[in-house]
């Protein structure tokens, strides 16, 4: 009943030629910025931008002709759901994906134009799930579980494989964690190639399933998260036991390092990871004396983002570092003051990104009015250099957050 | 002194384990889009994240012991001076950098990280380049050309080299056209190991050098372009008739096309293309006719974007495909009618992104006021849904453009 490397290799030889072998290349950037030497495995770049085919292929894959002809079913808000739809469609495998109502419309879209009929039912997953399981007694169809299944695992682990063919010296590999199938596939493969390699999970801190269930704690469980791939609140029964052996450890990322992992992943990799596929790399921002100099391995799993999330991330990046900086000024209401400011930030080499007139607020004095200023700037000895200078001019300055149009 | 397939080929075991050998991976969903069979070059994953590499360091490799002790100049204010001033530093090259004292600081920063002495100097690119050519003198310093040296053209047709071990099949590449020094390695070489191909450049249309030279046009050359990466107002005396010879035709791509490319690079291929990096797929959107049912090769040569402008181009896409809309409504300044609207777009499921509030409009009567709603949308018919809904409720809905904050 365990599952073994020859499972993962078995898995390797079905999905050959139908799921890319993605690229495995260093990263000198995000190494310089860890202190570690890092590898990226590119799986956003999978036709459906993830690594769920390869577990959804294996599975579908492994149907008997009968179990083909009635059909799958699957229940996914996410990822999964276009990978099961995707190569279902591929086999000739009919599909049915039930998502919760609240789905985002992207997402149902992209999984109708994969071919497979979309059920929309229920404001929760757990409702969601609920309705599929009906389906598939209802209809006789064969579910495709996005973890908890031993094909689907099986595929998963050929990640670590193409890994270490490319990249044998790895020390350490780090992995995302939501229900485990990603990371138990992963693990069992990587420790039967190389007994000696380091596998380390990264976990959502809004969603510590895993975390609890290992260590016997009770942390709260839910929230937004940025990592909404692995927000599951459930451990698999097939991956847990995997996880508990051969996991070395389980580093919990918070929102923050996540969106630094989201934006660090565009900005110095030139590459798009969603929330989940970048926790890897967050881990080692929360962490980083854990990986520093060592040889490490990250599964960027999934580039499925929403850009006006992506947007705003890089945005709020750019606040962070300094790169820009919006104040508030107060004003005397008269002609030529704006134009007064304007010509001193100009004099700064501040570029003026937007500027926001307000006369009705109730701290200005009836003859006043504020002003919110957003510039382009070089760095903090720059934003400095800016507000002293308008101190100096009597404005007043006060740092705010910027207007961004899209959060 | 013609450039030959042998110097490509030399410069191949030159630049080998020091260049990243990048992937060539075939992009359905672009494919898709565009109606061809499409395979993407990544350049964009280059340490300094662009193909310039590949030329300087073939030049810089070839420099003799006094010229590498007396260090090298480059006029640059992109791409080519990190290229220039990483593989120097690798090298052990003294290398100095001129670029016009309007180059954004991120880039100063960069090449100066790179480890380089950066040299600000004159208003425009043709001030800087005297300045770089007295200080060659001066210094005894050895010039690199971003494009005209045939050091440079043979290192950048590695590419070519590299794309046809992996993608045999290939009818066309695509690949975008500035100075030419990217386009007139990579046609040598190609059409040296596979004759039948045709190679097409992508020039931007505020930028026909190459297109005026070769047609005998005139058409104006300048103005703001997304990629200013291939903003060049000359043609290379080295790279004109390489390219008169073996190039097939030269697409001119307006900023639009640029716009969408880089906005399909990474929503469907989930990477970062600037603008120049960009201009083949551009090229394909522009003139789909020419180029469907063909196995084209894109050389994705850049991904060096400012943020600002890539989330800006994100946000536009998105109203463009009418994912986002932006209404103004007339209303009663009384209250309570902020919340009626509010509820009617909920009923609608259209979520709210933001709202601004004006009362101080001429146009707007005494006791009326006017708000600008931008509201999240699934397609063009659910925007007339709401449009019509907001009509019948009295409210005089007009579409405008939303309010990006960092356009």
């Amino acid at each position: 009943m365990a599952i073994t490397l020859a499972d993962v290799e078995a898995a390797r030889r079905t999905i050959a030629g139908r799921v890319l072998r993605t690229p495995m290349l260093p990263a000198p950037k995000l190494s310089a910025l860890t202190g570690a030497s890092v590898q990226v495995k590119y799986e956003n770049l999978q036709v459906t931008n993830s690594f769920k085919e390869r577990g959804a292929l294996n599975k579908l894959a492994s149907l008997s002709a009968v179990e083909r002809e009635r059909g799958v079913i699957a229940m996914s808000a996410g990822n999964h759901a276009q990978a099961v739809a995707y190569h279902a469609a591929r086999l000739g495998i009919p599909a049915t994906i039930v998502m919760p109502v609240t789905t985002p419309f992207v997402k149902v879209h992209a999984t109708k134009a994969c071919g497979a009929e979309v059920v929309l039912h229920g404001e929760t997953i757990a409702d969601a799930q609920l309705r599929a399981e009906t389906l598939e007694h209802e209809r006789g169809l064969t579910f495709v579980h996005p973890y908890d299944d031993a094909k689907v695992i099986a595929g998963q682990g050929t990640i670590a494989l193409e890994m270490l063919e490319d990249a044998p010296d790895l020390d350490l590999i780090v992995i995302p964690i939501g229900g485990g199938g990603l990371i138990a596939g992963n693990a069992l493969a990587a420790r039967a190639v190389k007994p000696s390699i380091e596998i380390v999970g990264a976990e959502a801190a809004l969603y510590p399933s895993f975390w609890n269930t290992l260590r016997g704690e009770a942390r709260p469980l839910g929230g937004a998260t940025l990592a909404e791939g692995i927000a599951v609140k459930n451990v698999g029964a097939l991956t847990l036991p995997i996880v508990r052996d051969l996991v070395a450890e389980i580093v919990l990322v918070d929102e923050q390092s996540l969106e630094r992992a989201v934006n660090a992943y565009l900005t110095l990799q030139k590459t798009m990871a969603e929330g989940a596929g970048a926790a890897g790399l967050a881990a080692m921002l929360a962490k980083p004396e854990r990986f520093r100099g060592r040889n490490v391995g990250l599964v960027l799993c999934g580039g499925n983002i929403d850009p006006r999330i992506l947007a705003s991330i890089m945005v709020r990046e750019l606040e962070r570092d300094e790169r820009m900086v919006s104040v508030r000024l107060t004003i005397p209401d008269r002609p030529g003051v704006l134009g007064q400011i304007a010509t001193r930030l100009g004099e700064l080499s501040a570029n003026i990104l937007e500027v926001d007139h307000h006369r009705l607020f109730l701290d200005v004095p009836a003859k006043g009015a504020k002003v919110d200023v957003t510039v382009e700037t070089r760095d903090r000895a720059h934003v400095q250099e800016i507000l002293a200078a308008l101190e100096a001019e009597g404005f007043q300055p006060q740092r705010i957050e910027a207007a961004v149009a899209m959060e």
